[in-house]
């Protein structure tokens, strides 16, 4: 029974790793697709939210088994139920993907007067973040879960950077109130991404500690 | 057995109905939560969204049950999978009414300089937008669809002109940099359950007529 139980939750591990490269492939296509006002690519990540959402499905459907039909009970009990609520926030980042790239559509009629380099810079952290902390929770890495929370006060200062500056540009020039608002907005799903990063890492600690440790 | 297929298929009608009122409740709850700068509110409003998220598992395991053992054809299978999309586009309106309230909690630290009647306004229409479009969908009414569809250029137009009046501010005093910028992603949350919105009333016609209309 144990062995079938063990085999079960190493399913689980690999589902969740697969949903974490899926995650990291959706918001680098999303990024690129802004970096270089791409709308078919955009279009594309829009379209693979529908794949993430599937998984998260499969996978939930994975945990319900395993609760049902192990009960399993303490540390068991604790993983499963955190890789529950953990895919509702890797749901979440995939939704933000297809929100950049909502917005790198509607942004698609002027190029850009803006450079979106600090913006990329962002993605690049989140991506970090998203797959270390998915990492974290196969692992079951305390310290790399840790590290993903700490992580998220630089995506935070990233953002509060490219607010000012949007903020900066359009104090400067009204004619550059559409665009730095539209860039103002991914700013912020990237922003979000991260959080739902954080979260993920939260409920790895949980998974191991049986508490929360709030950032 | 039609008889059995007719009692669920009110059924769904039922659930749904109940999660249309619920995301109404969650968007009244996030709106009156923004305008009074209430953080208890918008933690409820933010908590409120668990029960959504299993609203929509709950729908989506009735429809996967008539899909499998009603092997349902047409018309009826239409009405199905509109509803199993329908509920996807409500999830993400629930979500966006969390969203909203992270938004008020992080704007809690100071009062408002900028009246957000317009926002209020935005509310308002996309809570009509949504009550309409899933009732729509219950009585199979192509004509309240559509008025939906319509309607979303209402919401679009009030998010320009809350846009433009706060890139005015911005561009008038830098000092209004900060709150206008949250305000900013507070109407375009908004914005984005009129999309939301929209795309239930487009299932709502493919289910009575088979195609997808475009707005």
């Amino acid at each position: 029974m144990r062995n079938r139980f063990d085999r079960q939750l190493q399913q689980l591990n690999e589902e969740l790793i697969e949903m974490g490269e899926h995650i990291e492939y959706a918001i680098e296509m999303a990024s690129n697709a802004f970096a270089t006002q791409d709308c078919e690519k955009a279009k594309e990540a829009i379209s693979y939210d529908t794949e993430i959402d599937q998984q998260e499905r499969d996978i939930e459907a994975l945990c319900m088994k395993l609760l049902l039909q192990q009960q399993p009970v303490a540390k068991d009990l604790r993983l499963i139920s955190s890789a529950l609520k953990m895919i509702t926030d890797m749901e979440r980042i995939g939704d933000h993907a297809a929100d950049i790239s909502e917005m790198t559509l509607s942004m698609a009629g002027a190029p850009y007067m803006i450079k979106p380099d600090c913006i990329q810079k962002m993605a690049v952290e989140t991506i970090d973040m998203v797959i270390r902390s998915v990492n974290a929770f196969v692992n079951k890495d305390l310290e790399a879960a840790r590290w993903v929370i700490k992580r998220d006060d630089v995506v935070d200062e990233l953002f509060d950077s490219v607010k000012n500056r949007l903020i900066d540009l359009i104090n400067s020039n009204k004619e550059n109130g559409e665009q730095a608002s539209d860039m103002l907005m991914v700013a912020k799903y990237f922003e979000r991404i991260g959080d739902h990063a954080t979260n993920i890492a939260e409920w790895v600690i949980f998974s191991i500690t049986g508490t929360h440790e709030d950032a």
